[in-house]
Formats: C-alpha cells, structure tokens, sequence
C-alpha cells in the first residue's frame, strides 16, 4: 500500500501525439530502431489488405457455433455493428507524421523520404477527413512544429486511404490553426483520388453512458479501434495556449500517445470529438481511462474559419 | 523487449483516492495551480446540469440512423440502459474532499473555504449515500486524515446532489470508521434536502464476466462513469491495517486516483462493491485493468456497527 | 501540459509475463513478502470454489429488478453469454510460475516446493491446455528460463483445473520451444485427471471490432477475465530472438503482466491468439489499451512440430 502523496508532481493531462525526439538536434530514437521503423512501415501495408478483407465479411462462412441458443443473435448482431461501424469509419481516418527534413549539403530538400534519410519522423498523431477537397482535421499541437517553423524543414506526412480502399500518402500543407482550441488544418493535393469525408454528429446531446468508438494511431499501430463509453460531459481541459476548452467528452476508451487529432465516434458512425488529452503519469502518454475529446460542436465552429481563413476569427462571440 | 525484472519493486496495490500532497506543511499543487482548481469548480456546475438535461433524454429528436438494419435496435437498447443506469444511480455517488484549515492568525476557524484561502485540499476521494438521514459510506483511508486528526484542522467536504437533481456541498462528520475493511462512515446535515440513497446488491451471487459499472472522481472529475466486466471473485487485498480483506472483486472497469469510495454497480443499477485499489506502478495510482472493489456483503455487516457504535464490533464473529 | 519529447525512451513493447527478480542470486520480493504469497495461495483456492459455484448459476434466484422494460432482456443475454463463454473457456487456461531450486546443502533436489523454502518463484504466466495427453502452449519468454537452464535449478510449476473443477499443480516438463515465435510447449503428468483443451480457432477471418476475452493470472490474480475488441489487424510484435512476429492481433483488452502466454478468445469461446505483449512504460508491464497476442494460425503451425520434435521445423516454408 502507497500513500499517493506526491500524485500530482508525478501526473498531468497529457497531449496525446507521439514525439520522437525533444528537439530537432538530438537524435530520433524511432528512426535509429530499424526494428520499430520497420513494424510501422509494415502496418501500413497490412493495414491496406485489412481494408481489402473487410469486403468480403458477410460472406465469409461463419465460424462453428459453441452456444446454440437464441441469446447469441443479439450478441453476434452488436459485433458486427461494431465491425461494420469500423469498416464505414476508419477511411475517414488518417495517420499524421511530422518530418523534419535532414540538411542536405547539396542544397535540395525538393523530396522528403524518411527512407533514404532525408527527413526523419518527429512525432505522430491521427486527423480526419473533412472534406472531399482534401481538407484534414487535427490537433494544433500535432502539428505545431511546423505551424511554429522558422526553420523551412519543417514538413507533416499524411497516409490516407481512398475510396477505393488503396493507401496514399501526401504532404499536408497546413491552412489554418487555432491554439485556444487545439485545433489546425491541413491540405493534401488530391490528384484524383476520392476522399470519403467523415460524418459529424453533434455533441451537445450525448449522455453519459452512450458508447463511443476511438479511431487512430497509438504508438504509430495505424487504424486501431478501441471502445468505451462516454464517461463524463462538460469537462474542462487545458489547450496550448494555456486557456480552458470547454464542454469536453471524457471517455474510457483508451487514448494513448499518437490518438491526438483522431476522431471520437458515436454508436451511429458520426464524429462526435477530436481526441485530444489523458491524464496521465507524466512523460509516459498511456492511458489512465480518464480520456479527453474536444467537443465536435465547438470543432464546427472553429474549423470553417480555419478552412477560410486560415485564423481564427476571435471576435465571433 | 524488456525482461520485468523489477516489477514487484516498481508496482504495488494503490489505494484509490488522490492525494495532493504528502504533508500539511507543503504547498499544495492543487490549490496552487489555478487552472487545475478552475476545472474542477467548473466541473461541479456542469454536472448539476448535465443532471437536468437527462430529463430530457427521451423527447430529444433521435439523430439521423447510418444503420438502418435490425440489429441496431439491440444495439441502442443496451446504450440506453447504461445511459439509464447512470441517470438513476450517480445521485447517490458524492465527492469527497479532504482539506486541512490554514491556522488563522485572527483564530477562527469556524467557516472552511479553499476560496478565501482558509482550507486547502488534502485530497479527493468518492463515497455513497447509505440512507436519507445523511450516512455516507466511503474508503477508510479517503478519510484517514480526519479519522486520525490531533490538530483540529482536518475537515471533510461532501459535495452531493439532492432528489432535484441540484448540487450542494456540506461538511462531513465523521461517525465511524474500521481500518480492517477500510470503511468509514460520514454524515452530513440535510438541512431539507432530500437525499436519493444507493441500491444495495449482494456480492455472494456474482460471476465472473457480468458487467459491471464504476462511478466515481477519478484525478477530481466529478460523476465519472466507467465500465467493464467482473474480471475475478474471491480476491485478497490489503487493509490498511494490514490485515487482508476478503472476497474482493476485481473488475477491469477502469478505476484511479479518486474512485476510492465509490460504488461498483452491476447491470441492475445496485451497488455491488465499493471501489477501492488498483494494481499499478507505485506512486501513479494510474489503472492497469486489474482493479478492486470491497464486496458489498461485507460493506453490509461492517456499516451498520459504525452508524450506531460508531466502532467495529470486533467480537461479531 | 507536457510535451511528450522523451515519449520514445520510455515507453517499449513488454513480454507480458511477470518476474519479480532479476537475477536468481538477488531475493525474491514476492518470497519474502508473506503477505503478497498468502494473497496468491489464497486465490488459488478461491477459484476452485468459484468454479464450483458456477454449476448453480442458471437455479440462482434472480436479483429484483430494477428496470422493467423489454430492453434489459437483450442486456442480460449479453452478460449470461459472457459468465457463460469464461465458465466453458476458463477449464482450459493454466497458471504457470517459474520456480528456482534454493541450493540444498543436504543434496537433494528432489521435491520442489515454495512453501518448505526449497523453491522460489521467479517469475509467472500463464498458458492454455493444447490435448488431453497434457501439452500446455504457453509463450517461450515465460519458460524461457528453464529452457535454457544450465544450472539445473530452474523448474517450472502448472496449476490447472481438471474437468470435475478441481485445482491441481505438477511440475511442467519443457518439450519444445521456438524463440521465433515466442513459443512454447509444456507437458505434465495426467495421473488420471482429466483435461479440458482449450477449442481452437481460426484467426485468418477476424474483423477488427469484434468482441475478445483474454484469460489469464496477471500479477499473481488467477483466471482473470477482461474484455474488449480486436483493435488492429496484421500487426508486427519483436519476438525474443529479434525477428518480428507477423500478423499479431491487437486488441484493447487489458493485458498486463502475468497474461503472457494465456489466450486471446472469441465470442464463440474459441482461441483466437496467445497473449503476448503490451506497449507500455518501461519497467511496469501495465497495460496501455494497446496490447498483442500471437495469432492462433501461427501458432497451429508451430506447435505440433514442437510437440512432436520439440524443436522448431525451420524449413517448413
């Protein structure tokens, strides 16, 4: 038996992207792991035939049956809500890197690849699509390196998946961010590629309770679904800037270092929040259970001035 | 890959409550950080009403159905049955708040505050409403500060919610407590509010896999709602007297700093349990899924002596 | 608010077994605390009652019901499908510990025991009953110690549940392993018990989002349940030789320290992959809600060659 005496020095709400490296000068563990590099360059592919698979669900032949009684229907029909819930959502989903570009003594930094060593893997975090001209939606803080970069070296990956089920990966540009929301904007060049834009629901009547869905990218692992329900409404979390977001959704379902910037969903497949906190033991990014999400009520409001303009428009009240 | 040579060193069972800080003497980062005392402020006048809009759940207009199969009625009759059972069971959930009075130079210290400065918060700990005279039940150890005070400057605050779905918050007294079960008894003076006590369960009918339902304070967030399943009957945990507690239930609903006290609820909306320790890394009180609940049967023979004798009837058996 | 800047040296994959020392001349925290013994030998007995009790679940009186309405039929099926999926399952899942012979100056080794002090545990697991004949499937870095054993101390010890319900221990003998898949098979003497073994199942038709129970003794906790989903697919996990492990199946089911080696199961009660590791803090083998198990087609490959030539039958590509 512990005392907790000295919990709060050791806890802290904690922004849930993933950061490799402190600064730009020391060395990324994560590209220096062939091993770690690896696994996420594999998930990638893997994650495209998973998509592929999904098609084929309902025709698959059904596993043998242990439990022949009528209680099972109900049950086989929750998972594959769930299941076909996950397939209709995650194309919505997007995996975020932050680059950050390798000097070249040779003057060009035209094509950045983290394969040939020319740029390496800052951080990840998760976003989704907005909208069918290629609008992405994120945390400010996944992205802030390069909304902040004074240096040109800055640059943010995006792997998304088309409507046709195939990966892609693009840079994403970035339109627009607010830091009082936690809140940014990319842009990929679609070239001919169909987005499937995710659908918003509502925040503002959910109830404690209801289920909810996490869609994103723990720890680089691309398209993980994790679930829960919603646990708590009204919640206040810190943004970047040091101000309150109000009106959060506090959820179970585990959030871990890279969900930033991914979407929270509700049982009908509508975004409802942007995850975006844990509380958590400093340093470490693992869940507690104690999960946050920006309320996609106040992410409608932000966003379309971010999209049009490119700042927030703070005299909107 | 990591070989957990050193796990029994670094992990330990945590008691569940929150404490801000180890002696009277240091400042308190709760109180001393503004933002983290904000939230939680705020955070009791959302939940009052979030409490009145759940009037309305019913009549609100149903969102738009992405799924328009059979199975989804299932579905959404389970979500409405958690969202129900929280409805009818977090009134009877309270929050406690263990706060120590800064000696007055002026020598009184008749009204407790930690607005004006004359209390800081010690710690957070949940509890429940054992009957309508104002009997609360909660962890021996949220309150062992006050149960063992020899300075006169420990005080319990209890923030409840009356039958009107308003929030209010009184000094608790305490009536009695029993460190072998780690159980203590508050009461709090009604002045005309009508209190909604908890449902009693029994724990001697339980099975491993039903589910279950937490609710709580966890890190200070108030009327947290977590699930989960009972992972484990007949489990041992320590008391804070050292001696072992019997017929714990363990449950992989997600339970942290500040849950202690609280109940664990099975799928009928009673009390089964009353949360209490978690399996974690020393000194995080971070849930790792194998958490503890005192079984309520023996919640059921132990209070009833501290409401009347305010002592353990040692001999009972 | 705090930057996850050392996110990366924190935190790695951790083999989810459980040693609690390092080295087998340094003493055992768990050994020479009475009390964490007493709560696992207690617990042992415990299951056995608990299995039991199970066998009068379906006559038990119903609790008095709170909600009266249609929904809540639907609810309870659900959760009698759950207690009923870890009564069937649960037979079959074993809890293994890692015994050290203490040196014997009177030069007899013969009989191993923790209780007489002529043993130690070093560490524990768990694992899953492969045939009536009595081959245990476990993880190869849960034995590993005795697999490579030179000295001749290390012993392995099997608790299992034969199918009157009754708990049993014997010495589990290593038959084979294969560090590529950190795998692993364990034979014990029958003596005239009957096994359970475990129904396999197949893990090339999963679907992200389907329903998984994990079995196992984490931190000591026999036969622990918990409950989540498939979160990921085709997933890469480092095996204990270096080489990655392909196709892992991720899931948000708590696994902490003490599942490695049990199964992963389906809501047919099938095993579905063999618990195996977790990503999380270094050092605390807590479960992050990003957790992996070995596909059971992978492991259907490789363990009848283990268990007919004890080695692994590298050219089988």
């Amino acid at each position: 038996m512990v005392a907790l005496s000295s919990l709060q020095s050791l806890t802290s709400l904690i922004l849930m992207n993933s950061y490799s490296s402190s600064s730009s000068s020391s060395p990324s563990p994560s590209t220096s792991s062939p091993k770690a590099f690896l696994t996420r360059r594999k998930s990638i592919f893997f994650a495209s035939s998973v998509l592929g698979s999904f098609l084929h669900f309902y025709t698959d032949p059904a596993p043998s049956f242990q439990f022949a009684r009528a209680e099972e229907d109900e049950f086989e029909q929750e998972e594959e809500h769930v299941v076909q819930l996950f397939q209709e959502t995650s194309p919505s989903v997007v995996f975020i890197k932050d680059l950050e570009l390798v000097k070249n003594p040779k003057g060009t930094n035209e094509i950045m690849s983290t394969e040939d060593g020319s740029a390496k893997v800052e951080g990840t975090g998760s976003g989704f699509i907005w909208d069918k001209t290629g609008h992405i939606v994120t945390n400010y803080h996944v992205v802030a390196k390069l909304a902040t970069d004074t240096s040109g070296l800055q640059r943010c990956e995006v792997v998304l998946v088309d409507a046709n089920g195939s990966n892609f990966t693009k840079e994403g540009k970035i339109i627009g961010f607010d830091p009082a929301y936690d809140l940014a904007v990319l842009k990929v060049d679609m070239e001919g590629n169909e987005l499937i834009p995710a659908i918003l629901g509502t925040s503002n009547d959910l109830h404690v309770g209801q289920s909810c869905f996490a869609i994103g990218n723990p720890y680089g692992y691309e398209n993980t679904l994790t679930t829960g329900v919603v646990s708590g409404l009204g919640r206040e979390i810190p943004s970047p800037n040091g101000k309150a977001i109000r009106g959060a959704i506090q959820t179970d379902a585990a959030i871990n270092s890279g969900n930033s910037g991914g979407p929270l969903i509700d049982s009908y497949g509508h975004v409802i929040g942007v995850n975006t906190a844990t509380f958590t033991r400093k340093g470490t990014g693992i869940s507690s259970g104690v999960n946050f999400a920006i309320p996609i009520d106040t992410v409608v409001k932000i966003v379309p001035y971010l999209v049009v303009y490119g700042t927030p428009y703070t005299d909107r009240y």
